[in-house]
């Protein structure tokens, strides 16, 4: 089994994809909502690149059925229901409805991974879920953090690193890593203990923290709140 | 001062060039090789993309004031003087000469970043002369590691920590680390006691042992063996 990670978010060679299980990680905040979301009840996900689109996404269903949620500079959108808060999206708001996400990092990188085949949504919140789903597959994994603006993001590759340590942990066959994957999994390595220490130090966190959302650190360091595996297919989030 | 570096081998945002000071990092082995011939006494180096042009730059000289060096798939090019291997560079062969030099990811790492203004050679052979003169500078840093055939390089790397770790122990003022230069400096204090380790590990570093070119990681490894800072301008590397 081999297991690669692309430290920046562009779109990837569609080789690299091909006959991979591909995991993609947006921890502040975008796969932590769509894993919380899931986990208190809803639907189904459709994460979209732009707001135009969200809306007339939401405009093609029944207005109760829909939850329009996601940011823009971290803030809610205005004319959204939600903002990129996990901890917002509760039972009582999210429960059977289909949610339309739009965030700045973590919608698109879907769509830059989309030719894969199986592409799960992977955060703090279900790593094990993830681990456990990636070894029952037992195909090459490639894992895709979704990054700061463009940028390497500390707490995406963390995430990564994490799913790599719990994959080398159980997995009997010998496993391939390459020089970014042992990266990842040493800088995990490094925070295990005190995962927020390193959301404080990411350029992101910092950013959260300054505009009052310092709460969403600790939630989405939360490790193993679910045991779900949201998946993307042809455009749509569900769990299986 | 806030130092920046770019995991991924792309020509970077000339916006991030500019003002800045960059330095290239192409460990195993341009960077180590381009250091250690000028520390030996070649006159200056042309570092040239393909093995066409490197042909037909040292047809330009008269053949006695010129080596023809470097590598493809490790090895040494039909027709050449010299291979990648720094310990070829002795006095004898170089001391004088115009080196024109075409390797995989070094070379053209120089021309990725041929905007900038300064463009220094970096290597864990000058790596404390190199992070002296950044400090003189006293400017934004720029650091672009060579990578490995597009991919991310773990040693080129960690010289890229290492060089963050000595400047942030040395500068007064304050120092802005992206996600990025924190990761390569906590993965360089990782590997600091045993940085061949680390080569051992890397893709690239198992590939040059399984060719037979073990000796190279160690003599690559050595660090602070010169004090000379090789700079990148008009398309020539030369010693102030």
């Amino acid at each position: 089994m081999d297991i690669g990670i692309q430290f920046l978010p562009f779109p990837p060679n569609p080789n690299l994809l091909s006959g991979r299980v591909i995991v993609v990680i947006d921890i502040l905040r975008a796969t932590s909502v769509m894993v919380h979301a899931m986990s208190r009840g809803a639907s189904e996900i459709i994460p979209l690149a732009t707001v135009e689109e969200a809306f007339r996404m939401a405009k093609a269903f029944p207005r109760e059925f829909v939850i329009l949620g996601g940011e823009r500079k971290n803030r809610k959108i205005p004319g959204f229901d939600l903002g990129n808060s996990p901890k917002e999206y509760v039972a009582a708001r999210v429960k059977g409805k289909k949610l339309i996400l739009t965030t700045t990092n973590g919608t698109r990188a879907f769509h830059a991974v989309s030719s894969g085949k199986e592409i799960l949504v992977g955060s703090f919140l279900n790593i094990g879920a993830i681990a456990q789903r990636c070894l029952e597959l037992n195909k090459n994994i490639f894992i895709f953090p979704s990054g700061d603006e463009g940028n390497f993001s500390l707490e995406d590759t963390l995430c990564g690193g994490m799913l790599i340590d719990l994959i080398t942990q159980k997995e009997k066959k010998q496993i391939i890593l390459s020089d970014a994957s042992s990266s990842a999994q040493i800088l995990y390595q490094r925070f295990k203990d005190n995962l927020l220490q390193a959301f404080h130090l990411s350029h992101h966190g910092k950013e959260l923290i300054n505009r009052g959302f310092e709460d969403d650190l600790v939630y989405c360091a939360q490790i193993d709140m679910t045991g779900i595996v949201p998946e993307f297919k042809a455009g749509v989030i569900r769990v299986k």
